[in-house]
Parts: structure tokens; C-alpha cells; sequence
């Protein structure tokens, strides 16, 4: 078997490498000359076997994803298959499939998960399209999932754009269950009494009920930098847990637990916050409460 | 009528003038010489009529109001009343009406309204205790509430601890508007399309569905100081926003909305978050994602 | 002057009665044979001065006010304009102005506030794009706003979509606003030390920090229904709600308040909670902890 | 070696068995005739060697662990050691060492995690107190931890009451896990898309980044109730999670996710919620909204 993977980063590059690993032929493009396999992607659609063509897009989503999917509509025939591996919003899988429906050319939108660690652990996938596709693709999603039961690290969970629906609540998930263990980390690092917090949060990674994966990569960052100190509390966010929040609102779902972890890494990055400034100036108005000029030390308390 | 005052301060010097324009005299007695009219608590008890004193306490909540009523305590006599007004926590109060009562001495505790403009428009007053109490104090609360229907502006809300629980769960509110508006302020502020943000806040203070005190009030801040460039945003809470999330913990009734403006508030006073910089930690591990080093400038993203 | 009026729904009708009261004819027209005062949008174009025409859209938001607008497109003139008065999407305005300008007709946004009480009261008017057309308008404006000073009930915010943002975040303030009042009165009714609920909040309506129009409108309702005793606790959203927090999310602006008032709604609305169906499941999965059966009384605790 | 052990409920009985395995004999008492080892709580002690007693309490936390560290202060010796394994709040720890101290028993805290799993898996552990006294007890927390390294799965947090503070915050944390999965798990059912919830879950089980043990119970719940059909959606709340949150607000920790998931608990088991039907109420005050009359079936909507 061999296929063709667009997009060689660090995800991309990763992949490749996995499923190389597995026996399967990658022929890879990107536009970095210093990582890709062929010059083009035609090149790359031409390495390939006409009307048996696999080939994964592994691209930043939105329009570097839709001009990759347009050029290869173009570039493949009947019968070829699009893999979206991306983290494009689900809503754009529709269009990219009936663009590549009018060249015959069959479309699966694949979630990916597992970041840098994937290509030793392999990579949880969650894919929707049709059945007859999945099933042609399944050697490089098994490839690319954990060894084990297929079922735990690989699902076909629906039709088009289910994928990266599945893998956008994954993400939601992710934001509450970060915001979790680190609302609880503050609390042990809060309190005296408590004189050993690397060692209590990695006494729960074994036997606990909060047990998990994200727990020991906190274990681990800890170990790496006790206290923290050498780290910014700013922390950008992607996508996925806005396009979430964005879900819950048009489904009314109540999301109290992902929204107060999407809003909380907004709140980390404001320099200052206009709310909190206006809530300082309220209290000044009603209360002649001293407030503290713009620009005082953070730490400080404002003047008696 | 002649009615005693302990404590001076920002709220105490205003009330006695309060009271004092509507015809009742008061003798005042704080720590402080500059402010008090006698030099000591037991000269401002001997100059009231004993058996049917009045003494209004307005210290800072806590330790030094438990000291004033003990004090008072033993300086009263049966048929004299005493009236907490400040923000005590509202399950203070049946301790210290046990220990007037073991002296004949009547409780009341109420709960007062209105910031520094209480001087001029009035205060809100909720009050608890018994009736016959309530009663006797009536040309005192009358004088300090504002002018009209007493239903507006006074409460008899139950017995001991009622009025300071209603003054609680009154705070707790006003957190939650606060931030309300501190929200909007923000979403206005944030977007280019409008170029009044003042002028927008100040139309809503007449005939909108938003329009209140606070609004007025922020309305007022941003005249004096458009931006609200002068202030920073670095927000103090005191106890009773607090008790009343704590209270809604004890009595289960969901606060989310009084929570989320508590925090926020904690959220402004903090130099940096332990908390953000763990899920910062944890975006680094799982995903290669860049961190900002520690001290980098607040506006700056990350290195790429 | 006289000006056109299209939908005289709740809102419209009383609109038209308050401009008419000012001086100015309206003529109004509706689908509905018993309220206007045309047959048709024709006849009420007809009977406006060509080039100087002023027309109110009043009906409900998207597709309706898409097609008003676009009928309004065929049938007026050069120097005509167009105000929507709805609740539009603010994105929506600029679309709806660009299709007016290719025949040379004007667009004003107008965010109307005031339900309604704004026949007696006037409406709070928040207006988007040029100046020029805002002029020509105003003595609509001035006859819609409250009395007094038109700088409280009135303003030019920004440019076309302007005064639908500033409607939009008016109504998710008033979200915040509105939970903020509800959980304290939640936590005035589950406390029995406090024996006057309406009472309580009655007093707060003059002299304390969170009176509002609001507040008196709850007192409204607890004087009406003690208890609240006759109205489910069901609560309907309307788009403003939603957008804001979309808008915030869009922004990058924490908005904890304003998403928690509008999650209480959502979940308001569910008859079961599929959320808190898995939360329960997941504490019998480790916990061994009892369940309550699917379709057990609400108020009746698990089995032991 | 041999110990006592008190308290013999689901917990404790499974405690005692997975002790037993390892070697170490263990003296039950209950008052649960069934179930206990001895007849009497002085019986227990008696079966031990004096001065060198290790009792490990597993009782309700409260006045119940109250009462039996009262009798066992009266009970034992000079030497002896009292563990108190329960879900006790952490401030109640020191006054229950300094009562042992009296006697020259010594105290250590115990939070115990791994529900009715732990028999076979092995509880996770956190233990506050003396050093020399962690080092007598290690024979049974080695017992009772996971098998592997003890780091993983033990831990010695601090001073006494540190480890009820870490189990505290574990089971914060644990509130803020299971409300982050159950948002996605609503997220996934509520959407067309995805036709295979149950196996989009499963895959989630291995290689992504959301993997845990938790979301492996969840998976668990599904396979044996598709739906969660048999399951009411009213979730209990022990201790814990509100303890964390009253310490979030002791120590102005900003806690949204934790408080969030509390009190989505709290909505859980309201029949009807009075706050919503004050801001019911308030819609149809402001605007003439169409309420729903109390009892009206939850899942129709308002008449028109």
C-alpha cells in the first residue's frame, strides 16, 4: 500500500513516520523543501495509483485546508479518496466533500489526537464518511491507532464532518479537564499545610478516581519545574474549544465547565481586563473605595 | 430623642449627620478625637436616658464589634436597645443578642445600604429582631431611609441575623450586576463598530430594561475618566460577597453567577496565575505547544 | 411629518401610538387586516413623499426583515430611508444597507429597549450609521425616547450595525442582571430566618446599591404571585442572549457572567439533563453510589 | 503485623479483605453484627499489642468519627496509632490529634481514593502527619496502595490534615472531570452527526489526549445502558466538593470549574428552581413574554 500525505510538520511529519513504520508506502509533501518526499503535489498525486489513490491532508485548517482540498480536486480522478486530518471546523467538511464529489472523488474528515506523543503511543481517530471509504482507508487508521482493540483508539462515528465534531467536543473536554486538575493544583500549591504537591499530585496517578493522562504530563511538568517557575500563565487556545462553546450555545447545551475553562485562558491573556477595570470604578463610585492607579505593582494592595 | 453612635468612620460621620438633620440628636463616639463628641463609650452611654437607650454600632465587622458589644454589654441597662449596622455576618448576631439579652438589653441587627451618596438620598435599611424593638427604633430608621413610602427603603425582615443576611445576599447581588455590566463595558469597548461606548451606556440609564443605580454610576466613572485609563483593574471583595456564595454552598441553591463575578475579582488581584501556568505546563507537554517564558510582557504572544 | 411604519406587532403598535402622540402621522402597515392601516406595503410607500420617505421596520428578525427589506429596495426612491428596529443581527445590517445604497436609499439600525412599558415610558434608542440620516430621523427618535435629556435615552453609537451590537449587549447584560436578582431571591425564599421575601427586595428599591427598574419589576411580580406559586420555571432565550456570548467568544472577551445567565435558561428548559444522567451513572461506575431510577419523583432522594 | 480496623461498610470491608491479602491480620469492628470481627470496640483494642497499636477508622465523617476517636482516646495507650481513613473535612483533623496527644497516641489522616474498585486495583493514598508515624503504618498503606512504585499511589502531603486537604482537592478536581466529560457526552448525543456516541467515547480510551479512568467507567455506563435510559438525572453531592470550593474562597482561589460543576449538581435535584421562575417572572413583567404555568409538562414550551 502506499499513500500520499500533504503536510509535514510537526503532527504531519510524525504520522508519516508511524505509518512508514506499519509497512505502508508514504510519499509526503510540504512545502519545506528540507522535510517533503516530492517537489509537487502533483508530483505526490502522480507517485500514486490512479483511481486507488489515498491521500492525507494534514494542513492547518481553513483556508490553507480548502486550498489543498481545491488543488487536489483538480489534481486527482475517480475513485481517489481525501483524508482531512486537520483540525478543520466540521461545518467545512460538507462543501470539501461535494467539491471532491463532483471528480468521483470520495471524502473522510479524521479527528486526530495525541500530540507529540502519538508517534510512540499511536493516535486516538475518530473519522465520518461513508462506510465503503473507511473501510479502503483502514490499514493506515490501523497504522496510525494505538495496537490493541481497534475499538479503543479508532471510530467511524457518523457521515461527513462527524470526525471533526467528535475530535472538536474532544477538545472541549480537554479545556475542562486541564482547567481541573489546574484549579485543584493551586489549591494544594495555596495551602502550607500541604508541603509536598509534585508528590500528592503524582500519588494520584495510580488508584485514584482523577487517574489519567493528562494527570501524569502534569506529574511530569512539575517534575520538570517544581513551582512552575519558569513558565507564563498565558495560554492560547486553538479552535476547537471556542468552536465548542460556540455548539453548545446552537444546541443549547448547558457547557458551564468548558466556557469557564475557554474564558479562563482569554482572561489569562489580557494584559489588563476593561470588566475588571470597570468593576474597580463602580466600587469607587458607590463605595469611595480606594482603587488602584493604573500601572501599581500587581502584587500590591491599593492605598489606605 | 437622643441616640448614641459608636463609630465615626467614612459611613458612621455621614449617618449621625443623617440623622442629626431630621431632628433627633446623636451622641457619637469614636477612637478617633478629631471626629467623636465624647472621650469615651461610657460618657456617650451616661449622656443617653437609662432603661431607654439607643446605641447604634457602625464599626468594622468581626473582632471589633464583638468588643463593642461586649463592652456595651456591661455599660447598658435592661430596656436599652442595641442596633448592629454594620456588615457583620449575620450569624453573629444571635451571639450577641444571647448576650444582651442575659442583661435585658435588646437586639437589632440591620443591614445598610448606600455607599458614600447615603447621606444625601438616604440609606437602604433591612432590618431583624423582634418587633416591639423595631418599633421603638422607627424615628431612627425613618431618618436614615430615604424619603416616601417606608416600604421603600425599610424592611423588617425577620428575626436576628435577618437584616445582615439580607444586606448578604444584597451584596451578593450586586457582585453580579457589577459584573454584568463590567461584561458589557467590555464587549462595547472591544469593538471598533461602536464609537460612543460612553454615550451608548449612558442612553441606557432611561427607558432601557438596564437601567439601575450602577449603571448611572458607571456612566458617571466614564465621563470623569473615558477609558477608565486611571484605574486599575485590581478589584477587592469584601466579606459579604463571599458569605454568600458560601451560604448558597450550605443551602444548595446554584449561584453561578454570583460565583463567577467572586472569582473574577479574585482573578484581578492576582500577579499571575498558578493555576493557567499548569494548563500552560500541560499544553507544552501534550502538544509541543510554545510557552511564554516567565516575566515575558503581558501583550506579547509567545515565541513561535 | 409622517413617516412609514412596518409591523405593528406587540412592540409596533405601541410604537406607532407613541409617535402619533408626538404629532407625526404614521402610516403603519401590517399583514394583519385588524391593526394597519394600509393594504399593502405599496399603498403605505405611496402615501410617503418620494425622496424624503422615512420608514420603520418593525418585525421580527431574519428571513421576515430579510424580505421587508428587500420589497423596501424595490418600491422606494432616491433619499428615502430605511430604520430596522428590530432585533437584527448586528452582521446583518451592513448587507441590508449595501442592497439600499445600490438605489440610493439610506440605513439606519436601530436597538429598541423598553418592552412593553415604552408607550408610557419611551424606548431606549440605540442607532447605528451616518450622521446625515441620523438628523433627517431624530424627531422619531425624539418622539420614541423617554422625555428629558436626550443624551439619557438616545444615541448615534457608530456606524451601520452599531445600534444592533449595542441592543445585543444591552440584552446579555440584562441576562446577567436578571440571574443576579434571581439567585439572591432563591437564597432570600430557602432561608427561614427571613420572613418577608418581597418585602426584602421591595425595600431595595430605593436608597441601596442594587435598585433598578429590574428590581421594582420583580417586586411587581411578587406583589402579584407570592411565591412565584403560579409560573413554571421554564425560561425561553431570544437570539441577543446567544449572540453575545458568540460575539465574546469571537472576541476574546471573558464573559463568565453573561454565558452562566444564559446557560441557567438551557438548562431550565430540559427535562432531563443527558449531562447529569452521565454524572450519575459515572458516580454508581466507581462509587458503587445508589441512582435514582429514570422517571422517579423529583423531589424524592435515591433509594439507600 | 495486626491491626484495627473500624468500620466495615462498603469501604471498609473491601479494606479489610485487600489488607488480609497482603498478610496482615486484621481485627474488624462493626456495630453491624453481620459483618464486625469482635463484639465491642474495646474488644478490638484489646485483641492488639499494647503501645504498638495501629486503628484505622472508616466511619461516616462527622460526629460519628468524632465519637469513635473519642472512645478510642480512651481506649488505648501511650504508643498506639489512630488513622482516620473517612472523608473527614481537614480542620477536623488537628483537634482529633491533639485529644489522641493527650494520651500519647498519635494521628495520621488518611484520604482514601478508588471506590468499590480498590479491592482489586488498590486505593490511592495521601496521609498528613509525623513522619515516624507514616513510617510505623507504611506495612499497611502498602497493603492497601497500588501495586508498583509507591510514589505512584502514595503519598506522605504534609502535616497532619494535609491528607483529608489533598483527598479534598482530589475530589474537587474528580466534580470538575466528570461535569467536563458529561458536557461532551450531551454534546455528542444532542447532534445528528454522530451515530455512534458509545464508540466515539471508546476510542477516546486510548492515544488521545482526554484518556482516563474515568472516561473508561463512562464508556462502561454506556455499554450497559445505551442512552442512559434507567438513570435519573439527579446527582448527590458528598462533603468534598463544597469543602473545596468554601476553600477556593477562603484562599481567593478562583475556582469556575469546580463551583460550576457543584452546583450544576445542586440544579440537578431541584424539582423546580425558584430563581428560574423569578426570571420567568421578570420576562413577562419587561416584555409581555408568554410564561409557562406552573406543572406544565417540562418539555413543552409556553402557549403562543
Amino acid at each position: 500500500m502506499k499513500i500520499g500525505l500533504v503536510g509535514l510538520g510537526k503532527m504531519g511529519a510524525n504520522m508519516r513516520e508511524r505509518i512508514r513504520r506499519s509497512g505502508i508506502e508514504v510519499v509526503g509533501y510540504d512545502r519545506n523543501a528540507d522535510v517533503t518526499d516530492v517537489d509537487s503535489l502533483e508530483a505526490m498525486v502522480d507517485a500514486l495509483p490512479a483511481g486507488d489513490r489515498i491521500v492525507w491532508v494534514m494542513v492547518p485548517s481553513g483556508s490553507i485546508t480548502d486550498g489543498v482540498i481545491t488543488q487536489l480536486a483538480d489534481l486527482l480522478s475517480a475513485g481517489d479518496i481525501v483524508i482531512d486530518g486537520g483540525n478543520s471546523y466540521y461545518q467545512d467538511d460538507e462543501p470539501h466533500a461535494a467539491l471532491l464529489r463532483t471528480k468521483g472523488v470520495g471524502f473522510l474528515d479524521a479527528g486526530v489526537s495525541g500530540g507529540v506523543w502519538g508517534l510512540e503511543n499511536g493516535y486516538g481517530l475518530m473519522v465520518g464518511g461513508d462506510a465503503d471509504l473507511v473501510e479502503r482507508v483502514l490499514p493506515v487508521f490501523d497504522a496510525l491507532r494505538p495496537p490493541g482493540d481497534r475499538a479503543e483508539g479508532f471510530v467511524h462515528a457518523g457521515t461527513v464532518g462527524a470526525g471533526h465534531y467528535a475530535k472538536m467536543v474532544h477538545n472541549g473536554i480537554e479545556y475542562g479537564l486541564m482547567q481541573a486538575y489546574a484549579e485543584g493544583y493551586e489549591l494544594l500549591a495555596a495551602k502550607d499545610l500541604v508541603t509536598d504537591v509534585h508528590g500528592t499530585m503524582r500519588a494520584w496517578t495510580n488508584g485514584t478516581v482523577v487517574r489519567s493522562w493528562l494527570l501524569e504530563l502534569l506529574v511530569r511538568a512539575l517534575e520538570q519545574d517544581p513551582g512552575l517557575a519558569a513558565i507564563d500563565d498565558w495560554v492560547e487556545d486553538s479552535g476547537e474549544g471556542r468552536w465548542t462553546v460556540d455548539e453548545a450555545i446552537d444546541l443549547a447545551v448547558p457547557a458551564p465547565v468548558i466556557s469557564a475553562a475557554l474564558f479562563a485562558r482569554f482572561a489569562s491573556r489580557q494584559g489588563e481586563s476593561p470588566a475588571m477595570k470597570a468593576v474597580a470604578a463602580l466600587r469607587q463610585q458607590f463605595g469611595g473605595h480606594a482603587v488602584k492607579p493604573a500601572g501599581s505593582a500587581p502584587s500590591a494592595p491599593p492605598p489606605a
